[in-house]
């Protein structure tokens, strides 16, 4: 079967998985202390374009970020977050977990909007009445967002700012960075998008990797004893090393961009289809993940076919599925694709 | 260089990266409702001689120790352990982390006395004091210990009635089964040990596995909503087939026995040959983890050749080192340390 | 100066400090076990008409929240509250800090929506992804709400059968109860309120004791071992009889109620007043706070005389500011206040 | 009956009840933003020999433990204790509620031995496997301790330097501090213990008040935000004058001091007694609980006259028991415990 449900539904670039066998018997010490994941570390470095850019390697999304948040905030802060954003909804209570309120303002197309987080800010300081609240500490982005959506660098320049004049810690979750990056219509680079905020991390479960997410501090701000954060977390892998070798792998000969490209052309060719069929954009999104309207009816009889997510009931009874195009997407996917819907 | 570190420093048995490599384009839905984790489960339910075992996979020993530990105490309830044990020592606070204390007891070669633990408790429940005091909820121990030993059917035996009279959850750290299981030394079965704990975890990553755990229920007592606890400590894998399709390998044809038996007989003679050349031992093992005496020019001399792990300074200024056997050490990594002590 | 700035702004009730002399040098066990704490329990379980009540008394509102919320919850729930709930906003993220999610409604006057939250449960419970998700495991009330509104008794009925419905547990946080209780606009007695929710609190701080919360668990439903989770929470007072000897006497002879009362006339008068002066309410609250709007100007002048909150900024310029009654308000309060504004 | 049971088993000292009596309506704002708050500070500041120190008043002993230590430590750290301490047997976990480790050391007549911590730490930070532990970031000491025993000048100044060595944080757990300080056998005064630690509390539940205890930083080292750290664990009293006018009259004309060498003769007495009828102390306890050994059979006699507490089961069949005095003990108390054993 056919499958556009996600962009984690197969293995991993054959690149890696070649890696992987050609140093299956190499002795390595454990917890990221080897060689892979130092030649990881150098090149993610280059690519963010800051020689002192400080790089951690973690398994999954919501391990990273409960460990980067609860790392970074203060026992009496809270972290601010978009009502849509992955902490907000869908990590089963994991910062909150770490004892830290995720403060959540009204999404607009999955983002924040500076304004309305800066009249919050300017009246919660104003009002001594903060004392008996949780202080804001951080602002949590997704780039590209839930919902495919992406900041324009002026965005997040106003973010940047936001987060300078309030002492606020500024961090992206890159769960889908590659296909954010490779899109036409991102206006950021990586080294750009890096100085821009505190700290952020390079997804490698959904742009090529079995697993894994790299976390990249910027500013020397690393917390202390991060190694020992992580392990507090139940995030520090014993074989770090097949971290190490995974990114070192998506970033040489610019493995991570090429694959996230393509899974952008592949993205606009299914959204063409879906367009040249007539059907209605629930979102429109510039990245991989693609939302349109069907009815009941067009929904089962597609679902016989292509896997695809549920992703809201609207009110005129109609309702909205979301295709999501990944590097592992092709073009007989894509015609399969056509052809059924 | 050859490395006896430890059960960790290389990648997986050649067997799970052929069915990665297999598996790599099929395309499954996410977080281990895929056919590999089904069929694993179905095989693991047989290995343990328990049609109702409940298996769950989780990526590491931390992630899961907490996890369990976190998911089935109560809010007042604390985990007994031994001083030595992983989770007193050497996981950077995390089962504190989720709220609960371990309640610590003095070692006996890496385990708990079954009587010390039943003194303490009759003092406790007895004492009206214990109102403000953290209830004990949990006996944890792993088998094999972090000194390579193990409880005997006889100690498991007192521990499991003890746990029964006092209402406590008996839950074991399987790091290391397939070794334990595999050792000359144990005498108990894997469905003897799942019917006398409530909770046990088959480890993966030291047993040929890239990582991965797998946790078993045996009484119908697995926490509701568990996918969600999972989630909450950032353990849920976005690919869980990974998970899956590994121990499904490990446990076709028997693979895991067979493998941790191999380590069992390196490990035998890697005893021999020190005892042979007149090394002490610090920790008399039967599992997989040998303990020797050495002085610091041994140890500097060795180590030139020789990857180990230093273990603990001794009195008299000697030290005592680590040297492990896994499922891939082989023949001429024995020849090697042979020549080189 | 005279002070309208909120319910807890002098000392308690002159029989309160009466009865904390006459007892002063008797000799009771600690903790609560003693016989004014037993007296209090007595007299409370009469007043909610429920034998079976079983009540323990706390000091604080956020620590009684705290406690009882993650003392009911499961690891993996989180609480249902209105984005105006004190939980929700003005308790420093306490109940967050227990590892719990605040699901937070839009408020209306202060109150949660029955059919808002109805509908998100039947769609979050509709939707496998709530493997995902935290879990609604309670909804928390506050009666009378932050904003002095009352649900009326068909409104709590709504939301005790979507907790039936959905197996939540009910918890009204009533901090101010006995002016909820006083008001012309209660519809429900304190054997209705008992009876419709699962847990609530009396409120002893804000009516006319020193300090003092009494939380009554109306369905056999206190957790085990609550003694332990109320010190867990640093909740245990040593000297509990000042809680049983404060209960003890805001229950003897009706006086809860009669000074609740009397609060309740002063704060029909002061709403008396500043209507006819010509002031406009901000929300019609039937309870002992009272909103009106002002202009800067009005507010800086009667704040040379009398002190108040301030409670929103409003977007023509002006602002809404709270006048509190309690217990302690007196008619010369009233006096000096219609001569102020 | 005469209860030497414990040192909180009555209410306040008289002066306390007349100052809440004669303030009680007095209108002030919350939170301890009162001057009866401002006024204790300053006399505590006096008392301290530190005209910088920052002060803070809480509820209880629990509270102020999990509160100041949870504010002082980083995610990554622990508190070192003696295996006796308050914190490590008494508080159903609430350490380890915050999220921290208790770092449990071995009790010598229920103190911490500078050496083996020393020892533990060289050996802790030598070893480059503490990234996987717990840090240890403060030391924390009962002064008295849970015996009733007092470190030395000499035995602080080493742990002092021990702190400044390796970067922790001492805190003193006063809670009986002013038996300590009115002790025959004390060698430091309360500005010499001020600038030996970095943070102690002076404790009144257990030394005159109805309850409160008053933190000292003296360092300068306040956590930012402390007020709603304290909020965020349920410890922010409302009527914050309540501590504030208990403290200020504990703290005028040395009345603190007064009552607790009264205490300390009544102590001295007592044990007198004891000695002079042939009773065996279990602890030689310079302070205000004191240590006995006695046959079952004469534990029962004392019991139906005089309260005390259990304290332990000796390996002969006789057990200890604690008579302990406070500031309300009197001469008579001391004549009936007389007739009695």
């Amino acid at each position: 079967m056919i499958s556009f449900e996600n962009d984690y539904n197969v293995g991993a670039c054959p690149e890696i998985l070649k890696r992987l066998e050609e140093t299956n018997f190499d002795k390595t010490t454990g917890y990221g202390g080897d060689p892979y994941c130092e030649a990881a570390r150098a090149k993610i470095r280059k690519a963010v374009g800051n020689p002192d850019a400080d790089v951690w390697f973690l398994v999954g999304g919501t391990q990273t970020n409960m460990t980067v948040i609860a790392g970074m905030l203060k026992l009496h802060e809270g972290v601010i977050a978009a009502n849509s954003g992955h902490i907000s909804l869908d990590e089963s209570g994991a910062i909150e977990y770490t004892g830290h309120k995720v403060i959540e303002f009204p999404e607009h197309d999955g983002k924040l909007k500076a304004v309305e987080v800066e009249k919050y800010l300017e009246g919660f300081f104003a009002d001594p009445w903060h004392e008996h609240q949780v202080i804001p500490g951080m602002v949590y982005i997704s780039w590209p967002t839930e919902f495919g959506t992406l900041y324009s660098k002026a965005e997040l320049k106003e973010l940047r700012d936001l987060c300078d004049k309030y002492s606020l810690t500024l961090f992206v979750d890159g769960a889908r960075l590659g296909y954010g990056l490779a899109s036409d219509a991102a206006d950021v680079t990586l080294p750009e998008l890096a100085e821009l905020c505190d700290v952020f991390y390079i997804g490698g479960t959904k742009v090529g990797a079995l697993f894994g997410e790299a976390v990249v501090f910027t500013k020397g701000n690393t917390p202390v004893y991060f190694k020992n954060i992580i392990k507090k977390h139940g995030g520090l892998l014993a074989k770090g090393r097949l971290l190490g070798i995974q990114f070192d792998t998506l970033f040489t000969d610019n493995l991570y961009m090429k694959i996230s490209r393509h899974a952008m052309e592949m993205a606009y060719k299914m959204r063409e289809i879906f367009l040249s069929k007539g059907y209605e954009m629930y979102i429109d999104s510039p990245t991989n993940q693609q939302f349109f309207i069907v009815t009941d009816e067009q929904a089962e009889r597609i679902g016989k076919k292509v896997a695809f997510s549920n992703w809201a009931a609207l009110d005129d009874g109609r309702k909205a599925i979301r295709f999501v195009a990944s590097w592992a997407t092709n073009e007989e996917d894509l015609r399969v694709l056509e052809e059924t819907i």
